[in-house]
């Protein structure tokens, strides 16, 4: 009756299902559809920043050398040759003693070489001629922003596998990238299981519960990066269960299946693989919770068996989907980002194997501390609300107390780890 | 020739603003659609979780007193009456010495009080009947998941004003929660304006730069949970810009303009400003970046005129703009995330004015690092790409070593902060 299954550890069953991920495809987008996509190409700098000399100031352009031996005694006078706005280059020669009124951010005329605050002048006008005076000398440079001084042209700026953040956005602006090379999206089907579903608009019926796992499931898709597709509940017949995952698995990169088909978790899941020709990977993992958890693969895609529990159902997504889904958007640290923080408060339980606990993270001047979410049994869905971070607690450990510093995988970190095992 | 004004405190700027907000409005959608948006209303528990008395094993149902004195010289065995799968209900009472196989999360009949797993029985069948035995007793209440043990009915599970992250979508899924009262997202126009900025898809020329600020801001009102509405480029005419914004503000609950108009920052914004009837709350700040920071109102529409500098346009955006966001999504924390961190390197600079650092943020072994990104001169677009935190510099000090605390303000927080000044 007890199917008997050989677990393995957390790490093997992350190594097996990544041994069997291929490498991501592309698509191009809008400048503004972009932003929380992927970079699937570095971002290069296609022109030097900024891309000629220009007044950081609104001032006036010089050339440094005509102010040598200004003082308050001995200030010198510059005729004003004309007003050089940004966007705009100058029409005019700036000569000896002459300067140019130059707005912040335009291009300084070829001759000058400094630039003097407006704060730093006199201004009037004699004979209908525009003067300004000045009270010190400048060096060549002085109030320069020079070309190239930022970004010199063809410098990698950003790298693929990163995601767009308003900044990456900025210069992918910068730089002309009107049309940009993102992952895409890999589209992962949910199939909910068990007899004892209902769905959300269902009213509650004695021995009954409404089916969370799916929607919780589809919005951690979402929040991974991928596109996802519900595809409803899986009938209890092996016949029409083989069908159904058959059909859908044309339509999608990946599938997941939350929860146990009729009685106990996963009873027709194994046939159906077998019909399908599907290899399992693994179908027990040393960890709590979420150990009835499975991987399989038929031509190149990959089937997770995810647990009924929702509590396992998240962490299975997490630790086994999460990874698959980044790497397909080229980011080179896939996994939970991982760190360290202190436990809040004591953990009695023994841990005969690794353990997630549903945790929420705080930023405390002494630093980072990790607490607990409540009441831990493994069904208390409502803990899962409050759910920031998992604490992981190895395999093999007695209790832990507060005030120990424990391993915290970060779950809405957009930057990852490399391997966090 | 230069424009007095008075600054204020960023902190008393963004009071100005926060004074003027009026409380958010909402709107329904479905459950598939709610990730990421925020909760307008309190969740609660509909029904008690679990909803019935249910077994958390694959197992045996009993009577807990039918097992008292098993043990391993003297087993006990019972009949099996039925088998109870997930989501069905006991079809037969279970008298004593009965047990009925049930699944995981099935109702216990009501008869029993104790769960025994299939690991701790022996099952045979005797003349067609199944039978069941047991070396050890139980007590009452083993292996059982009470009614309400979770959760009761009527329990705040989710407040008001909570992102809808996959924990909360699952909370919502289990209540029956189909449809979900979320805040609706306010409509954010964007105008860029600047003779010198190209759009992103035109060639390079002599003295402009393209318009970055526009597709960066864009992308921070939708990190923000707001809607953008991108509206082209200001043309550089009192009368044409006068109309442009008139005509918008009856589109957007918002407007953001980012850079000066025509020659030097604002030239036209105030004159706007006086012929709309909008009141200025202020049109300069004590900071760096962003001193040249304005903000109006008008018929209950706040106006924001963000810097044309892209790092100044992007504090801007995160100290005033984005608190608003969240406090239209009925967030009680609506600003910036304040965390202390160690500073990773020296940042020599005096600090006439409050100073946010462009930086990253590293989760150390000894807590939390924050380092200035790189080349910090405010024109540095490609220092904005790897920022995620700002270092907060108070006003009035010197420069800062490396090792020192300082205040850090979160950019990819989903929780901010009460009021960080």
């Amino acid at each position: 009756m007890v199917e008997k299954r050989k677990p393995i550890t957390v790490g093997e069953a992350v190594e097996r299902v990544m041994a069997l991920v291929k490498e991501g495809t592309t698509e191009q987008v809008h400048i503004e559809q972009a932003f929380g996509r992927t970079l699937a190409a570095d971002i290069i700098a296609t022109h030097p920043v900024p891309p000629f000399d220009r007044s950081p100031y609104d001032g006036f352009a010089i050339r440094a050398e005509d102010s040598k031996g200004a003082t308050r005694e001995n200030p010198v006078t510059f005729s004003v040759t004309e007003t050089i706005g940004a966007g705009f280059v100058s029409s005019k020669k700036v000569e000896a003693f002459q300067a140019a009124r130059i707005m912040t951010g335009a291009k300084l005329p070829d001759e000058c070489d400094a630039v003097v605050m407006f704060e730093l002048t006199s201004e009037e006008t004699v004979n209908g001629k525009a003067k300004m005076t000045i009270k010190r000398a400048f060096q060549p440079g002085d109030n320069v922003s020079f070309k190239g001084e930022d970004t010199e042209e063809g410098t990698v700026l950003v790298e693929k596998g990163t995601v767009i953040t308003p900044g990456v956005t900025a210069v992918l602006a910068t730089f002309g990238y009107e049309f940009v090379e993102v992952a895409r999206k890999p589209v992962i089907g949910v199939f909910a299981t068990g007899t004892e579903l209902l769905d959300v608009n269902e009213e509650l019926q004695p021995g009954k519960i409404r089916n969370s796992n799916a929607y919780m499931t589809a919005a951690q898709i979402t929040r991974s990066g991928a596109e996802v597709k519900i595809l409803g509940k899986l009938e209890d017949d092996l016949e029409s269960c083989y069908h159904s995952i058959h059909d859908a698995l044309s339509d999608v990169d990946m599938l997941i299946t939350t929860g146990g088909v009729s009685v106990g978790d996963f009873d027709l899941l194994p046939a159906v693989y077998e019909r399908l020709g599907a290899e399992v990977l693994f179908n027990k993992i040393a960890m709590r919770p979420g150990s009835v958890t499975t991987a399989a693969h038929l031509d190149g895609k990959l089937l997770f068996g995810l647990s009924g529990n929702p509590s396992a159902c998240y962490v299975g997504f997490e630790l086994l989907v999460r990874p698959v889904v980044r790497f397909l958007q080229f980011d080179s640290k896939p996994h939970l980002l991982k760190v360290k923080a202190t436990l809040a408060e004591d953990f009695t339980k023994p841990n005969p194997f690794t353990r997630f606990v549903r945790s929420k993270l705080f930023y405390e001047e002494a630093g980072l501390l990790a607490a607990p979410n409540g009441f831990n049994k493994s069904n208390a869905v409502t803990s899962l609300a409050g759910t920031d971070c998992l604490i992981t607690l190895p395999g093999g450990t007695r209790g832990y107390t507060q005030g120990d510093q424990v391993d915290v995988l970060l779950l809405e970190a957009s930057e990852g780890s490399k391997w966090p095992w």
